[in-house]
C-alpha cells in the first residue's frame, strides 16, 4: 500500500462524517467464521474494534466458537450427534462448551483486544444473569440446548459506561442453575435489540446475499425486511442463510436500525462497512 | 438448630459491631480445597459472601482449581510431569488450565453466586490486563508457569464500585500474548495488597497452624509475622504450610492488616472468622 | 443464650433474604410506650435501628412522649384538662410540649442512637416546615391541638440521603408562627405515606390485635384493611385500638405496603418483625 | 424611612463589593442578649441572616438562652446556686437546660427563620456528636458544667451543603451519655475555628469595647489581638467583657480571620457590620 | 445620597422578597439606546447585572449597536440606503455589522462587565449556531437582512451553568455560511422565549407607554397583551413603539411571564424594575 | 485520489496508535498565513480540527489576522507607521484591531467550524479576563501594543470541558479597561504553556527550518531547543524566523512537550504532522 501522507490525511477526513454519525451509538458485532481463525484477520478485527471505541462508539463483541468446541470434544473422544443441525448436548458436552467458549475463546480474545490497546472485559451469559434460557423443546431430546428467555444488559452497559469493550461468549444460564448452549447469532440479535443498538453486524464467510449463489457479482446490497418472505420463496435466501437472515429480520423488528451480513474473509470488512457509503455485504433495514 | 426468634434477633445485634467495623472495607477471600467441592460447603461460602457484600463489605473472591484441571487433563490422556511440586505446563496444558479455570470453575461460581442473590462478575488475569506475568526461571524448563510481575486492580475496583462481587480465576497474561499458570495463593495475596485490603482469608483443609499437627487442640490462634522464622525452625511451620504462610507474611508486609488461614471444611467458616471475637483458624498480623 | 458460633453464622445467613428484600427501602417506626421507658428496651430499639440502617434500610424514627409531658406539667403545677382524650393545650402547655418532645425526648434519643454507633439527627415538625398544622376544630376549644395539613419530607430525605437516621418529634408549625400538639401515630402514618415507605411499624404495649383481649393466644396475625369495619362491628377493634388501627388503615390507603402493630415490651420486636416470616404482632395490608 | 427607588438601587449597588467578598464564605453568628428578646430585633436578625444566605454566605447561627433557663427553673421552684458566675447544674437542672435550649429556644428560632423564608434546621451539640464535652474540673463540684473536648462539624457542613441555615443550641454530650451545659460564646468560637469561618460575630448588649465604659463615643473600632493583654492591664477590658474578648482572641488564634463584638440592640447590626466599611462595634483580628 | 447605615440595612432587607422571588430564574435584558452611550449609565447597567447574577439570577444580556455601525460605515464612506426603516445590507455592510457588533460592542461590554467583577463571555449568533436566519423576503431586495428561523440556546445555558453572564451580539448565521443582520429586539424576545425566561426587559429611551406621548405623567404601568390591539387602534401604540411592543407581546405569547419596556436613561432602571413593587416603565403580561 | 475501501480501512487503522497517544491531550494550533486565506486550505484546517476533537483531543485554535487588519485600516484611509516591525497603534487603530480580530476573523472561523460539524465558540483575550497585558515599553511610544502579563485559561477549559473547540482572537485587556494588540504567536505559546498542552503547532508559509533557505530539501526535521543558539549564530535561524522559533523555545521551556513549525500551504498539514511518524516541518523539543 503506497499512499502519500497527504492522501492518508484525506482518507481520515473522509471518515469524518461517519465518525460524527456513529459517535455515542452502540454497535453489536457478531464475530465468527474465518475472521476468528486466521491470525491476520483476527488482528484486523481487533484493530477495527479498538478504533471504533476510540472514536466514541460503544462496540459490543459477541462470539461463538463451534470449531474449537468440536476440536475439544474430539480430544476427549466424545462423538457428537446432530439433530436438524443442532448438537445433542449432554452434561459432559455442555461443560466443554462452557469451558471452550467462556474460558478459552472469550478470554483469549479479551487478551488480544487488550494487546491492541483496547480496554476489554470477557463476559458470558452467566455474568450478572445476562442471558437466561430454557430447554429448547423439540421432538427429540437435545439435552442442554437452550432458547433465550431473558436478556439483562445491565452488566454490558455497566462495562461500556466505564469504557470497556465487552466481549461476550454465548452460553446461557437456566433457572435451576443449569447451563445452556445457545445460538450465537440469535444471542447477538437479542442483545442488540435490548441495547437499542444502531447496527448489528454479522461476520460470515460469504460475500452477502447473492442472487446467484455462485456469482459474487450478483450481491444484493440492500434488503428491506419486508422483501425477505419473497426472497425465501424465490430460493435466493436458502439453506444456512435462512437462520442468519431471520436473525437480521428479528433484530430490525425489535428496533435495531440496520443489520448487516458482511464477509469476514475480507480484512477490515467492519471498518469498510462502517466508513463507506457503499458498505460491504448486505444490509437489512 | 432450634433457636427462638428472640435469640435470633440477639445474634443479629451481636453482629452489629463487626458490621460497623468492616463496612466499606475490602476483604479478599482465597477460595479452595473441600469448600469448593462439597455442594453444601459451596452454598455456605456463597451465602457468606453475599451477606458480607450486603452489609457493605467489598468482597473479592479469588480461586484456583487444581483438581478440575487434573480431571480434564486425564480426560484428554495428557500425563502431567511435576518438578518440585510445579506442573510442567506445555501449550496444550496451559490451554486446558485457562479453559478450566476461567471458563468452567470461574463462570460456574459466578452463576452460583448470582443464584444466591449476589451481583457477580467472572474475571481472570487476562481481563483489563489484571495480572501480568513472566516465565518462572528455574533450573529445568517448566513451560508456561509464570511469576507475577504486575497487578492492575482497576478492573476489580471498577466492578466493586458498581456493586459487583468480582470472582477471579488466576491465569495471567504475558507480554507477548502468551498465558501463564500462576499460584492462586500468591495471586490472592498480591491482589489483596494492591487493593489495600483489610483482610486476606485463605480457605484450606486444615484447622490452622497446629503446634502438634496431629492434635487440633494445639491450634495457634494468632501469630505475629515476626515469629514465623522461629516457627519454621521449630518445624511447626513445615511442608505444604510453608508457601501458604509465606503468602500471609508477604501480604502483611505489603500492608494487608490481617491474614487468616481458616478451615474451609467447617460450614460458614468465613462468617465465623469475620463475626466473632475468637475467630477460627490462625491469624497473622 | 448459649449459641455456638456455627449456629450464629446460620442465623445471620437466614437473615439474608430479608436483608435483600429491605435494602434501599424506607421503614418508619413509631416509637412509644414501655419501649421508650425501660432502659433495656431502649437499648434494644436503638440497636435494632442501627442494624437496619447498616444493612441499607432508610429507617425513620418518629416518637411522641406523653408521660414526660405530664411529668413536666406536674412539676410546674399545671393541671391538665382532657376533653374526649385530648389535652386542652394553652400557650404554657404547648411550650412545655415543644420543650419536652423536641428538646428532651428527641435529643436524648439522638444522643443514645449516636452512642450505639448510628449517625443520628434530631428533628421536629418545625425543621424545614416538615409538619404544618391547623387548629383542630371541635365543639369545645382545645387550644393548640392541631390537625396536620401538609407534610414536607425534604428535610427527612436530605438527612437519609446523607446516611443519617432522622429522629422526629411530633410538634407541628402553624401558618401564623404558632405551634401545635399533634397525634404522633397520625404524624408517623402521614410521614410514612409521603415517603412511600414499605412499612410503618407502630410500637405499642399490647401483643397486637386479639380476638379475645384477655388471651394473647388469640392474636390475629394478618388483617386486610377491608376487614377492619367488620372487626369494629364485632367489637374486636375497640377502645384505644381504634385510632391506632385507623392510622394503619389510612397509611395503607395512601400507599404504605404494610403497617404493623407490634409489642414494644418484647426486646428486639422490630427485628423479629422484620427478619422472620411469622413476624410478631398484627400486620395490616 | 423615605428613600427614593433610585437611592434604593444605589444602596444595593454599594453592597455589591461586600457580597462579592463574602460569597461562599462561612460566617458564624453568636446570637444572644436583647436581640433575642425584643420581637422587632428578632425579626431583624432573621431577615439579616436569610439575606446573607441568599447572597451565597454559609451562615451558622449559634445561640444560648440564659434567661429562658432561669424562667423555667423558677417555674419549677428550683433555686440556682452560682459559683464564680457558673450555675451549679444538677441532673434536674441539666434536663431543664437541654429542654429549654434545644427544644424551646432552638426550634422556635428555626420556625421563625423558616417563616422569614430561610431553609433552617435546628441542631444541638448532641446531633451527630457535634460537641463532646467533659466535666469542668473546679475546686467546687459544679455538676454538669462541661468543657468542650471535641467539635465535629460534619453535621453542620452536611446541612449547609444542602442549603440549610443550621441553628445550634449549645448543649454538649459526654462520653458516658451524660449531657453538659457549656458556654455558648466558647462553643461559637470553637465551631467558627473548626469550620474555618471568615468571621465570628458575637451579638451583645453593649456598643463594643469602650475606652470609657460610660461614653459610647469612646468606642475602639479595631483591636489587634496582640493589644489585648495591655488593654486588660489598663482596665479597659474588664468584668464581663473578659471572657467574651478571650473568645474573640482564641478564635483569631485558631484561624478565624476577624471576630466582632457588636451591639445587638441596634436593628440590623449584623448587616451594618457586614456591608459597610466602618462596620459597627469592635473588630478583633 | 446621605443615607445612614441603618437605613441602608433596611433597604437591603426590603430587597429580600424580590431576591427570593428571582433566585434561580432567567432574566433577559435587551440593552440599547442611551444606556449604551453614557459612560455613567453603562457603569450602572454593568453593576445592576453583576448584582443580579450574585443573588442567583441567570442574567442574559442581548445588545444591538446601530449607532456604532453607522459611525463605522461613515468612516469607510459607505452610504446607507434604508427601505421601510431597514438598512439595505450588501456584503461589505454585513461585514462591518458583524465586526462592530460581535467584535467591538460585544467584547468591550464583556471587558467592562469583567471589570465590574462579573464573569462574562461575549457571544454572537454564530457561536454554537445560536441564531440561524434566512433572507428576509420583501418586495425590494434588502441583501443580508435576515429573519430568525432557529434559536439554539445550548451555548447560552452552557455558559450560565458555569456562572458566566452571556453577552450576545445579534448577528445570525445562514444555512450556506452567510451572515445576516437581524433585529436585536426580536432576537432578545426569541431567546427569552426559548430559555423560558421569567422576564424580558427592553431598555429604551422613553419612559414607557404613554397615553399622551408628550406627558410622562400619563405612563401606563401595566398592559395585558390582549389590550394591545385596542391601544394600537387608539393610536396610543404608534410609530417606533409598534415593533417593540410586538416583541413584548410575542414573547409573552411564547411563555415569557412578563416583558418590560423601561427607560434606560434613568440610572439603575433595571434594579428599580426588579426590586420595587411599582417598578418603572410599562409591563406587559 | 483513487484508493480502495480496503486501503482506506488500512489507513484508518494505521492512525490508531496516534489517536491512542493523543486522546485526552491538549493541542494548541496557531492558525495563520495562507492557510487562513485560501478557501480550500481553510476547509482543510477546519476538517482537521473537527476530526481531532472527535477522536478525543482538546484542540484550541489561536489566530491573528494581520492582512485583514491592514485591509480595514486602508478602507478608513488610516496610514500605519511601523517601528521595528511593530505597528504604532493609536486608539482608532486598536478599535479596528479588536473589531477585525474578535468580530470578523474570529466569528467567521467559528461559523465555518460549526458548518464543518464542530461545536465551536469564538473567544478573545477579553472574555473571562483570559489575556491581561501591559503597555510594551520601548524607546518610542507604540501606543496600544501590549505585553502579556497574565493568562487565565479557565474560560478555555470551561469550554473544552463542555466539548467546544475554543477559537481565540489575540487581543488582550489592560488593567484600566484599555485594549492591547499582542503578538499572536506569543499568545499561542503562553496559552499552550498554561494549559499544559502536549503540542503547540505554528502554521506558517514556509516548509520549516531550512539549512539552505532556498532549498526545501534541506529541511531540518527535529531541533533540540539547546541547539537554537548555535543555529542562530550560523545564520540558519534568521530574520522573521527568529521570533517564531523563540516562541517555540519558550513554550518548550515552560513545559509544552513538543512545538512544531509546519507549512500551512500544504493541505491537511496538521493531520500529517499529528498522524505520521515522519511528520512535516520542524519539531522543537
Amino acid at each position: 500500500m503506497d499512499i502519500s501522507n497527504s492522501d492518508r490525511a484525506k482518507v481520515l477526513i473522509q471518515a469524518l462524517p461517519y465518525i460524527q454519525k456513529y459517535a455515542g451509538q452502540t454497535i453489536v458485532v457478531k464475530y465468527g467464521g474465518n475472521a476468528m481463525i486466521s491470525p491476520e484477520l483476527k488482528e484486523a478485527v481487533m484493530s477495527d474494534i479498538v478504533l471504533m471505541r476510540l472514536v466514541g462508539i460503544n462496540v459490543v463483541l459477541v462470539h461463538g466458537g463451534g470449531p474449537e468446541i468440536s476440536d475439544m470434544l474430539k480430544k476427549i473422544n466424545k462423538e457428537s450427534k446432530f439433530i436438524n443441525g443442532l448438537r445433542v448436548t449432554d452434561q459432559e458436552t455442555i461443560d466443554i462448551v462452557q469451558m471452550v467458549l467462556a474460558g478459552k475463546v472469550n478470554k483469549s480474545l479479551t487478551q488480544l483486544m487488550e494487546n491492541h490497546g483496547g480496554k476489554a472485559i470477557g463476559l458470558c451469559g452467566l455474568d450478572g444473569r445476562m442471558i437466561m434460557a430454557e430447554k429448547k423443546i423439540t421432538s427429540e431430546d437435545l439435552g442442554y440446548v437452550g432458547e433465550i428467555v431473558e436478556v439483562n444488559t445491565k452488566v454490558i452497559t455497566d462495562a461500556t459506561s466505564q469504557g470497556y469493550i465487552p466481549i461476550i461468549a454465548t452460553v446461557a444460564g437456566g433457572y435451576k442453575g443449569e447451563v445452556y448452549n445457545i445460538n450465537a447469532d440469535i444471542a447477538a440479535a437479542q442483545i442488540a435489540a435490548k441495547l437499542g443498538a444502531l447496527k448489528l453486524i454479522l461476520m460470515t464467510d460469504i460475500r452477502g446475499l447473492l442472487k446467484d449463489k455462485n456469482d459474487e457479482k450478483t450481491l444484493i446490497p440492500v434488503v428491506n425486511v419486508s422483501e425477505v418472505p419473497m426472497l425465501k420463496k424465490e430460493g435466493i435466501i436458502s439453506g444456512g442463510m435462512i437462520p442468519k437472515i431471520d436473525c437480521c429480520v428479528e433484530a430490525v423488528r425489535q428496533g435495531v436500525k440496520r443489520t448487516h451480513i458482511i464477509d469476514g474473509r475480507i480484512a477490515h470488512s467492519i471498518l469498510i462497512e462502517m466508513f463507506s457509503d457503499e458498505g460491504i455485504g448486505t444490509m437489512f433495514y
